[in-house]
């Protein structure tokens, strides 16, 4: 990768959205972005060589050290890589609260990079957009997870065929699509939640996911629905987490019997998803989900956005 | 499922290909199709209402009683099941030998269902075929397994979404594509080849296997070789079962190293198969695993046939 700054370049956005890992059926292999919701990186050039954060936006406590934010970091090592020296005040605007879930790390650096982006003659693909961003999942979470930087990067549901070397594989949508996302405001930790599942799974439960992910691809390059429906579940991660978000069954229950296509944990939880036909059917179950969390005394924030390209 | 008899009809034909379970990515859940080579079975109306096998043209021993020999009892079970009394000579052609992880239980089944689908005023679906089919490989093996069944009855390759009920999902085949089957005279009892199986596998193999599959599904629907050629690998089952396969390993490389997209074990074995964008390469990957089997004092088999419609 051999890029050029734009001297001419003052100033640059780049924004990236939230999303959901695993989307039920591809644990650590499958993603989905949530475009109404997401991280903003502001990038204004400084006349030295330095990385400063001149502000952060968030709900959310966040460092303002450079090897400790993602921003910051993402960007310091992309232009290590780049063997670039150029400095920035950075500005965060953190639209995605800390460990619900909902991608935040992978949101932040894919931001950060598109703002970065916007400072190189030819601008990054997004590959080099993908594989740079996958330092700032090392550092989030230990390991370069590419289930998140996926779709914040190229929208959509996205599968990560492989991480090294890394090779995505957007999906197609079915026009129609919705998917809600509510967060719960408890937290949970990646790391510890990935520590609670099992090393190993029985072959046959291996072999009946197999088919649920292999029916979900097969539904989404043939826009069938009911067949998205009868395949997105999971029946390998789902019952190792589900008790770290209260209520859950019953969330679960209601938002079927509403009519969603399906509902499961998003990423390492606690925010959770759903997907459904129709962005009514999507804002009816966001607002029920909400009121459940709260009958279990927690507050929760939920969007609702079309999958894929409006 | 209700049907009438046909009562002007004196004989009827069927045929059904050999098969592959597994095609290396989905253990139990996907199959293919090998139309070259398959099993006839010849219905001819009696006076009575017996079932009497009345010819059986084969390499192996074959069962001559009615429960005991696949395509009789199959006959037998469907016959009951529609509540339909009517007696036949059942005459036997088996193209694929015994025990050789061809599929031989499956085209055998659906061969004699199709023979007896012709003296139906309204013949079978595709649906109906492969549940009464359901009922050998249950006999054969001791489980309902459809990854056989459903390539013998709808061609190309078919994902198995769910046994129990039934859901068959037939993928599309990129033009151009050509399996080899190659099956070297050792025998391996299916039962057998399942039970040295370890039961439980670990999670991050699932996960790369799981990438596997979906990758592989999204490869059909785009007909990108390439990406067949990435996908088709059994992180799970072939090394498990490779040993009972004399130079599998060295076969592999060389069948790899003339261009194949991939190759694997056929079903449980110890047949092996290979795809490629060519006939002619498939003819020539077909020669040189036979005389490689050769090599091992292994007396081998191949066919050569295009994947889906011609």
């Amino acid at each position: 990768m051999k890029k050029e700054i734009n001297n001419t370049m003052e100033t640059s956005e780049g924004f990236a959205p939230a999303s959901c890992g695993n989307v039920a059926v591809g644990y650590d292999i499958l993603g989905m972005a949530f475009k109404g919701v997401g991280d903003q990186v502001t990038l204004t050039r400084r006349r030295d060589e330095a990385l400063v954060i001149t502000a952060i936006e968030s709900k959310d406590s966040l460092p303002k050290e450079i090897d400790k934010n993602i921003c910051s970091a993402v960007i310091a090592h992309a232009l290590e890589e780049l063997h670039l020296s150029i400095g920035f005040d950075i500005a965060i605007r953190k639209g995605i609260a800390l460990s619900s879930g909902m991608g935040g790390s992978a949101a932040s650096a894919v931001a950060a990079l598109r703002a970065l982006s916007g400072f190189l003659i030819e601008p990054f693909t997004n590959e080099e957009l993908a594989s740079l961003a996958l330092h700032g999942e090392t550092m989030a979470s230990g390991e370069p997870h590419g289930d998140n930087i996926a779709p914040a990067v190229y929208g959509g549901i996205t599968l990560v065929r492989s991480i090294d070397p890394l090779k995505i594989i957007p999906l197609p949508i079915p026009k129609g699509l919705y998917a809600v996302v509510v967060h719960p405001q408890i937290p949970i930790e990646t790391k510890g939640a990935r520590a609670l599942l099992k090393k190993e799974i029985p072959l046959f439960m291996h072999v009946k996911q197999s088919a649920n992910i292999a029916s979900f691809i097969a539904a989404l390059y043939t826009s069938d629905f009911s067949l998205i429906g009868d395949a997105l579940a999971d029946l390998l991660i789902e019952p190792q987490r589900k008790h770290l978000i209260p209520g859950f069954d019953t969330i679960k229950k209601e938002v079927l019997a509403l009519g969603a296509l399906g509902m499961s944990i998003s990423g390492s939880g606690p925010s959770v998803f759903a997907l459904t036909e129709s962005q009514e059917l999507a804002e009816k179950i966001s607002q029920r989900m909400i009121s459940l969390f709260s009958k279990e005394g927690i507050e929760a924030d939920g969007w609702v956005s079309m999958v894929g390209e409006e």
